[in-house]
């Protein structure tokens, strides 16, 4: 794009121009995956000449390229290459089942396709079926890929051997990413994002990171265990290089090898779900990296922070507080952090603000709306949807106008999430709304009766789900996995002191217990509930 | 404007969008000036109120609106009420003399005036002439405004009576504001920002107020001593709100009563011109207040930061550091925090780096480029032009469009300072264009020849400029300022010894050292070089 000389530039918030700090300032800040250390100067470098390979290749503006990584280096530089190249990024869930790795694919209209090597024999079996793929681009760690019937192929090492491209200047509002989630049922549905929607994200991100207890800077040391092809990773990758900070990759999650990282890595802030917490704490060697462990901020969302779970982290030193955002937006709607009325507490006084869904961080607009549109009182007891305004949503699914009409009624962006906001302005889910149980035609809070059941000593995991009940509509049953000995009618008589105290309902109470081994997943690494409500289903 | 049901909300980064979170977390933060204490929740109510004012008494969106006042409450709450009402802000420069008032106020197009009372003799003596005024908004700290014969007249406290408008939510583009800058010649020209700009020139201010030495978090306590009629007091009001920080106004500058704010509400972040800071220093009482000044850090940018006098404020404890922007950048485009190269140092250390002109806040891209048009080497020698792209520069000069292309010459916004770069990244202003000394066809860096004077014992301020000499174009001479006793020969001895070190050349000594009692100040509070080579020439 010629500029007309003496024509006042225009400065688009694009993946071109935003980061040109980051690499003048803090070029030797290291970037880590495995035992690979690359330096930012090294690292921008790198993402010019993969942006100058995939032109190469025929990538032009506009195309969408599918991604099967890990956490990987590959993935950090598709992260940047891909925008900068003008072409959008396709985070494909390389946890879905192959029928649905295909049909988001195909929905998306994935032109090119980067893939680690160990992914390509799921793709080979249906070789057929891609045919809208122009072309294949190959990776391995050990630069070495496989032969393969996918055709063309590109060995990705081979497009970061050319000249660095000289990025075009791209509207910010060009289309840069894309990525499904799954809803209750059906096709799981495409959310899509522009440049400006990261950048604006990101440097959100940064400003919230300035408040307490996260207070980072650009001398912490930062890891998400957020897979990054799940909605950016919740961004982090990108705060992370933008503010300057030593950033480190985990690769395949393997919970020794990332406590490992913490401990020689010296990480001192992450992002997380609950479950990836809890598989942190509840690992075989994890008393042996008490010392590490000692100072590391984390922030846990994708579903509520249990009590129980953050009790057991304070137990290790870590400062665990919520977050909360959907794939719609971005991700990050609010984080738990300190505001001014809880801005003299320490994180024991403030544990119930902190383990909250949070405040709205910068920018964001958060409201909890009753049926007629109005804010909910802040009593704490109120409970209304979580509707957010904010300059990073998506506009909408992608090629499904109905639906995105329904997400954004009266131009607010509906979560359907449950919530109520707290005297002191905290947001607390009750509730995501297709989990919510109705019970004699009034709703139980299921994270709150989860939270309560969580603290009993020797319960694991907790998740509470509603039971088709001819009398009541719905009544609750708590699936509960175990990390000592308890038994039902130690949780019952638990929760019972609970409602005579005052704190809940007599009637929130689960009619029954059920013990398992395992929490069943989403591909996400969220509990499952769906699957468990198909067990209670069949009973 | 009415949002279709389903459509998706477009975010703009407008006054409306971005203060909320402000709001909503912060609300018992105060803004101080003199006796008056204001939260944030009654601060954002009642800029609400005078935009509801505004519409009231008939202002539309795109009206310009001059205020003249000093660094008050008043002006803190137009710098938010005028761009609510989606007007334009026009900070009148209260130090023009009274012609260069009227023809700034008349080019703007000034439709309304708010106006301190103190300011109304000077305005009532052209009253005739302002016939382009519909307006005029008196205020006075007592409430009480005084008899005048400009019309029509309102009271500003009458503005705040009414209902909290619900303001419009404006393109991001919409204009925003616009003051005046003097150039060497002729009539000042107008510089003109959207509400996107100052946005984004605020969220770069807040990201980049992360690093070291700076290190700024809700905690701390801001008072910005840029007026509040230049270059939007350097953004800074708007960046301590959005924080979420304490904010004190200092009302006219006395520098007495700045000690005294310093030390009763505790301030720990500045911004200012060197001549403030020197003011500060050089204050009767200033060693009263050595407990209060520790611990505060300041930039200093419009101007070199003196190492003599960065070294003066080390002695009192005082973090300064160097900053650097224009009028027509909005204003910041550097400032002097650490990379990752002078990271480990501590500031004594640093100190090179600390005073100098800096390295580029977040977003901006900044060079210094030789007449071909490429970077100059990182040798700390080689000079060349400042030139920057960020996403908030000025579009140009009003009603100015031939100096408008020439500021933005091959689409880069031409500064006309003259800086090197060093080996670490920092970039050194070695003259600014039209300061600049060209003896014998090469040119002498005055503020390089400053710096070294200002350490000799005994000097105040130093100012070096050219006179025009028949044998080599021009030839340097020194004016300076004493703080104690200091001879033409010692500053000569001083600069020789320097030669010798091989830090100067031989003939970038002046030829004569001239001593004044005070120097001659811009009506921004800047040396004025101008006026001092005026001097020269009738000698």
């Amino acid at each position: 794009m010629a500029i007309e000389d003496g024509t006042p530039y225009k400065y688009n918030l694009n993946f071109r121009n935003l980061f040109h700090t980051s690499e003048e300032l803090f070029g030797s800040r290291e970037i880590v995956y495995l035992d690979r250390r690359i330096k930012y100067k090294d690292f921008f470098q790198r993402t010019r000449k993969v942006c100058n390979g995939l032109k190469e290749i025929g990538v032009q503006e506009g195309d969408v390229i599918g991604v099967l990584d890990w956490d990987t280096m590959t993935y950090m530089e598709l992260y940047f290459a891909i925008p900068l190249r003008g072409a959008v990024l396709h985070t494909v869930n390389i946890r879905y089942p192959p029928e649905l790795i295909y049909l988001t694919m195909a929905h998306a209209g994935d032109k090119y396709v980067v893939i680690r090597d160990e992914f390509v024999p799921l793709i080979e079996n249906y070789a057929s079926l891609f045919d809208f793929v122009k072309g294949w681009i190959i990776y391995s760690d050990t630069g070495k890929i496989p032969e393969t019937k996918l055709s063309p192929v590109y060995n990705y090492d081979d497009l970061a051997k050319g000249p660095e491209c000289d990025p075009p200047d791209l509207d910010e509002n060009t289309w840069a990413t894309i990525f499904y989630t799954s809803g209750t049922t059906g096709m799981p549905k495409g959310v899509t994002f522009t440049q400006r929607d990261l950048m604006l994200h990101m440097l959100a991100l940064v400003a919230e990171t300035k408040l307490e207890p996260l207070s980072l800077t650009d001398d912490d040391v930062i890891m998400s265990l957020v897979p990054m092809f799940h909605v950016h990773s919740w961004g982090i990758p990108y705060v992370s290089v933008f503010m300057g900070s030593k950033y480190v990759l985990p690769g395949r999650y393997d919970f020794g090898r990332i406590l490992e990282l913490v401990k020689n890595e010296k990480i001192t802030f992450s992002t997380m779900v609950p479950s990836i917490l809890y598989m942190i704490l509840t690992h075989p060697k994890v008393d042996e990296y008490r010392e590490a462990l000692r100072g590391w901020k984390v922030v846990v969302g994708g579903g509520a922070l249990p009590r129980g779970l953050a009790m057991k982290a304070r137990e290790y030193g870590i400062t665990a507080i919520g977050g909360y955002g959907l794939s719609e937006t971005c991700p990050v709607l609010t984080i738990a952090v300190k505001n001014d009325r809880t801005k003299g507490m320490s994180y024991e006084e403030a544990f119930d603000y902190m383990i909250s869904t949070g405040v709205p961080i910068p920018m964001a607009h958060v409201r909890v709306i009753g049926h007629d549109g109005t804010d909910v009182p802040r009593d704490g007891a109120t409970i209304g949807e979580i509707v957010a305004r904010a300059p990073w949503l998506t506009r909408g699914y992608y090629r499904d106008p109905e639906k995105t009409k329904e997400l954004w009624r009266g131009g607010w962006l509906h979560t359907g999430d449950l919530a109520v906001v707290d005297p002191l302005g905290y947001i607390h889910i009750v509730d995501r709304e297709r989990d919510a149980i109705k019970s004699g035609g009034e709703f139980i809070p299921t994270l709150v009766v989860e939270n309560l059941i969580s603290e009993v000593p020797g319960v694991g995991e907790v998740a509470v789900v509603g039971k088709p009940d001819p009398k009541w509509g719905e009544r609750p049953v708590a699936f509960v996995t175990r990390r000592g000995n308890v038994t039902e009618s130690d949780v019952l008589a638990n929760l019972q002191r609970h409602v005579e105290a005052g704190r809940i309902q007599k009637w929130w109470i689960p009619d029954s217990v059920i013990f398992i081994d395992d929490m069943p997943r989403t591909s996400t690494n969220k509990i499952d509930k769906k699957e468990l409500r198909k067990r209670l289903e069949g009973s």
